[in-house]
């Protein structure tokens, strides 16, 4: 492993975007790609993958291409996919019950712990193999379950004071899916994740087809 | 309005952003804003966002900075959001529903239309004001409701085929939420949005809070 580097936010979406695309090239058996035919097949930019893997160390070979395993490998540990994270889960509405299961799809990096939510009704059901607590005992169940990354899946006019709850709780690390945009309290890693952002931008090619999108997005 | 330049999709995603964030500013009341500010305030970076709004024409005021409404309703025409765009969501279960409430959220650009699901339990059922139409009826529902944009929210191994319907009935816009990564057929334009890239973003900054973050992502 090279020392960690000084790494973006959307270098490290690619390379996670990366790992995705050869985990499936190992189910299908593939041993080595080349970064044309990863870029061809999964709809990437060549000269973006060999800039992004070259600044981590060289993994590929000249001619040949990259082996698919070993790429993954070192992909996989710089991400800090060795080890298990835990997440809290706070709103158990459709959206967080959609990414409990989505963040527990086949993948032990990371484990959600503990769900918790504000409507009684809710308090105390078992959702997968977690029991929903209510919203005020959040700093309780964090502490219990070893939980250190928040997911903030309330509705916009709660997700300030979910944040707060989180941090004050230990939590340093947070992605909101709250329809608005919570700035980073100091200290904490927060992404607000606006899925209307997508749909905005699939939305505009609508409207002019010729408008061509560079691929190295 | 300036031509429709050759966008890309990453600037696209920041003219959402942006957008969002001066309708926040406008629901207070405020009706200038440097990008200074405008960065401060939203934990942007303003000189990606000066770059961003010149190539899209003179919007701001030296010394001043941009009115609030202007620029709000500039990016807004060019996102082409002053039309309804209709959605027709794919899957219903616990993602789809949360989709078609966040989608639905205080959005006249946006509509959802029509709702499928290949389970025979949920077709039938309203949810909000759409009743779940059967999966195998998808052509039908999409030529009724006038939708153009597809929302893919199926397991992984369902994800191709529903493609393959929602192509084949026409839809020329897509965004994929199921966790895998689909190829982009001939003249449709489809984002795979995998919530576990987010995740794993702020989950590489658990193992090493010294590394910095770029501010100009």
């Amino acid at each position: 492993m090279p020392d960690k580097p000084d790494i973006s936010s959307l270098t490290l979406n690619r390379l996670s975007v990366y790992l995705r695309c050869l985990r499936t090239l190992e189910e299908e058996g593939v041993e080595t790609v080349s970064s044309q035919s990863l870029a061809r097949r999964f709809h990437l930019s060549s000269s973006q993958i060999r800039k992004d893997l070259t600044s981590f160390g060289e993994f590929g070979v000249r001619g040949v291409g990259y082996d698919v395993a070993t790429l993954a490998q070192r992909i996989h540990e710089l991400l800090g996919l060795d080890v298990e994270h835990r997440l809290v889960i706070v709103g158990m509405g459709h959206l967080g019950s959609a990414l409990a299961s989505y963040f527990r799809f086949n993948d032990r990096s990371f484990r959600v712990v503990a769900a918790v939510d504000a409507d009684p009704e809710l308090v105390g059901r078992e959702i997968g193999s977690i029991r929903v607590a209510a919203a005020d005992d959040v700093a309780r169940v964090v502490a219990e379950t070893g939980a250190h990354i928040g997911i903030i899946a309330v509705p916009a006019d709660a997700a300030a004071s979910v944040l707060d709850d989180l941090v004050a709780a230990g939590i340093r690390s947070v992605l909101n899916f709250a329809p608005v945009t919570l700035g980073e309290p100091e200290g904490v890693r927060l992404r607000n994740v606006d899925m209307r952002v997508f749909l905005e931008e699939v939305a505009f090619f609508l409207q002019d087809p010729e408008v061509s999108l560079a691929p190295s997005d």
